[in-house]
């Protein structure tokens, strides 16, 4: 067996500042070699295509918002007499879908945080707004400032974390009207990482575009051409773009900023019972979304989000991580390279605690995001409960998962000296390969190395109190938040971003009606 | 919302015997309609496929037994002075495999859980020979005879569990020489399912061969045309194949029975440290033992056995469910797919509880296993700790796993009424699908139903206990266990088991040395 000590120094040469706690792989983009699986045939493809197509055209979708129907009929769809619903032709669609980029890289206040979207890269978001809060020691309890601070402190410390999308868990002790403020200003501060904005109408988002753009000490034109801040953008499924969203993409857009258009459509409540149907009317409303951004702008960039899941017919509870769940993510991502658009998915389950339910749903969907070609998985560390609940615990359970995710999708070496013909001669029957040179000069790099799992045979791991994943990742978080170091920030940096929001909360920040 | 009355009828229509006190489908064989995921080029893996067999011809493997030796030379191998390293050439393997069987049928005793292998069939089995045995009331304590017949009961009662393999937790209690006809005669009267015996020696595997000959109730020139029982093989990587072993593999061959070869290639520790140096050694102990089958007897029935793990390379322990596990399951399908042979895998992890590290590193490289084209999983059901422990809890959380892998195997309906364009025009923007026709005719059977996730909201659940997903698997086991009621056996055929086993442990058993 190796030294030890050998181990422990290269532990130490592989820490990051925030994360030294952790011997962890360093910060990086992660890009996925493997073809994706396809469970559907290209005809099958097809044919949903069509099917939400016909939507479009027969259906349409109600996009509430006057002045983006005033945008859509400019650009040649189809507006009703009440303004709200629009119907589109197939060639409208197709010529919009055209001017997308299959490819953008979002810039973050810290360039080595740079991310590339599309060309298989494959980007991790952090979880996003669950109202709840939870870990095992305190409990369940409403989302507050304290603990938003504390994920935004994980976010930072785990390098499998790329960026933060949205609130990890909603700061409800700091009042709505300048709550976007508070915590944007909070977020630049304690991550140097891409994070978002909530398109919650158009006040809150200029806001925040305009305090990304600060945060990276450029002007406005550098900030057209570089986007440096992405939002998200439900369909109020079925059928339905509600207005402060349409507001999101407008501001959004025509700066070149990122947004992703995400149905919510959950199979057997918000859309059809079958899947197929689902991502059907998904697709129809993805689409319906997709256009409108290069209404706005024509080479905006812009994401396809997919979630599509399914409700428990007993209840009419949402559930996530199922076999349908995984079935969608992965026909969602061949329908979405049919467009040549990066896809979103998500780390998602429906479990009330971080346990084995939470997590064999959560892998579920996870390792169909990854192998159906997902660029970013959303709500990647921390969801629980349905997204009711951000839990400490899962968020470094999920760490480890994605972790595990990044390790697999390194390639494989098969070179002759990787297929150690030599080193089997060497060894022969019955030796074994623990100190042959082909072993030692490989074993430091040669397997993932967790921070969770726990590998220790069962007597030594019973004699140190028979301590569960689930406790060890509370004290990992632990740790992690004590050790935690802010990311340096430029002094005049700071203060414009400080008088922004001191202004703008003197304004009264955002209306909240 | 559809009533609870008419999901609670169905409830009642989908339970078998054994099983009724769970929502389960019925007992089915599962078959993959995917095309499998390939992490590797055509050329890479027959980098790896050349470098095996310049490890069989040039290096060699041993053979420890004697007879095994005579049948090797006598098929033209290149048998050492001493008797014990045999090399291969490549023409001589690929002609032996040439005669291995791509599919086959394991007959049970009771016809309708009779398995198929091979064209792309996936059959699940329970965990396989741990020396302790745990659940969350009782603790971690030796394996017993007791709890052995509740696994067996377990196993019976769960649908998604095809067959047995080994003992589920050896009967450490019940001596050695006599624990062989024991065992077998308990489980061929609590289950009806395929099942195994241990290559421990030649007369062991003799008793078990003509246990499942009688348990039929079929003479033995059926026997031969009717595969009845299988035996794994493990390699004493690497290169040998040690004495018991090599007797299973000649008495169960030459009558026709089913033989899995199972490398033990631990990367770093019995194999070499790069992942595609332990799949060459893999694949040349696979292709010895696979052609030494078809020395025995051409056209018998073998499977290709991929166990390549790795281990923790600062402890030595075995690591499971790693990324490098999951490659190699992914890898090893492509291989054994080169030579049309039914492929095993297994569902493994090295967590010391059912818990979080425990589900995620069985669903690591469960998916693995079944984008990777398996058509049996080993310890399917029930493996814990490295195979040191069969642990209850888990037994039913992996039921579920497989469960959810077996819906995700469903293909999706892609017809004009499953892209529901109707049902989404009925709906129109702003609806709901609860009670529409599409939803109503639907429901029942739209979505996989789960036996242990908890899918009620935080405030129900909470009220109800706050009960997490291994104590609630932990009942289930225990109302399983209560509910158990054995398949019907033929009082003729018992007693000439109870009849050959009484003759056998007079005779003193098998030897123990």
């Amino acid at each position: 067996m190796p030294r030890r000590s050998r181990t422990d120094s290269r532990r130490r040469r592989r820490t990051d500042r925030a994360g030294k706690e952790l011997d962890q792989p360093p910060f990086r983009q992660l890009r996925n070699p493997y073809h994706p699986v396809e469970l559907l045939s290209a005809d099958e493809i097809e044919a949903i295509h069509n099917a939400s197509l016909t939507v479009l055209e027969d259906i349409g979708i109600n996009f509430l918002l006057p002045q983006a129907s005033e945008i859509l009929k400019a650009a040649g769809a189809d507006v009703d007499k009440d303004g709200a619903r629009v119907r589109f032709d197939r060639g409208l669609i197709e010529k919009s879908l055209e001017t997308i980029p299959d490819r953008f890289t979002l810039h973050a206040r810290n360039p080595e945080r740079n991310l590339r979207f599309g060309e298989k890269f494959l980007n991790i978001g952090s979880v996003s707004s669950p109202p709840n809060v939870s870990d095992i020691e305190r409990g369940r309890r409403d989302g507050n400032y304290a603990d938003y601070c504390d994920f935004l402190k994980l976010a930072q410390s785990l390098n499998i974390v790329h960026m933060t999308l949205g609130h990890p868990v909603e700061p409800l002790d700091v009042e709505p009207a300048i709550r976007h403020l508070t915590s944007t200003l909070t977020r630049i501060e304690l991550t140097d990482k891409p994070f978002s904005g909530y398109s919650l109408g158009r006040e809150r988002i200029l806001d925040v575009i305009e305090m990304a753009r600060i945060a990276r000490g450029i002007g406005e034109d550098l900030l057209l051409r570089e986007p440096s801040l992405t939002s998200n953008i439900n369909a109020n499924s079925p059928l339905q773009f509600d207005i402060p969203m349409l507001w999101g993409i407008i501001e959004m857009s025509s700066r070149n900023q990122v947004i992703s258009i995400t149905p919510f459509t959950l199979s057997g409540a918000m859309a059809p019972v079958t899947v197929a149907g689902a991502l059907t009317q998904q697709n129809a409303e993805a689409m319906a979304g997709l256009a409108f951004t290069q209404m706005v702008k024509a080479g905006a960039p812009v994401i396809y989000g997919g979630f599509t899941s399914n409700v428990d017919m007993k209840t009419g509870s949402p559930a996530f991580g199922t076999p349908e769940n995984a079935k969608a993510t992965l026909i969602g991502g061949q329908l979405v390279r049919r467009y040549g658009v990066p896809y979103r998915s998500s780390n998602v389950n429906a479990s009330n605690a971080p346990d084995a339910q939470a997590v064999y749903e959560s892998m579920m969907v996870t390792w169909a995001a990854v192998m159906g070609g997902a660029n970013m998985i959303y709500h990647g560390c921390g969801w629980l409960e349905g997204g009711l609940t951000a839990s400490f615990e899962k968020f470094i359970i999920d760490a480890e998962i994605m972790q595990m995710m990044a390790a697999f999708l390194e390639p494989l070496g098969v070179t002759s000296d990787d297929l150690a013909v030599e080193a089997i001669r060497d060894v022969g029957p019955g030796g074994h390969f623990f100190s042959t040179p082909h072993t030692l000069d490989r074993y430091e790099t040669a397997f993932y190395k967790p921070i969770l799992s726990d590998w220790r045979n069962y007597e030594t791991w019973a004699e140190d109190g028979s301590v569960d994943a689930t406790h060890r990742a509370h004290r990992i978080y632990k740790r992690l938040v004590e050790a935690y170091e802010q990311p340096p920030l430029d002094q005049g940096i700071r203060e414009e971003l400080e008088a922004f929001v001191a202004r703008r909360i003197k304004e009264g920040g955002a209306p909240t009606n």
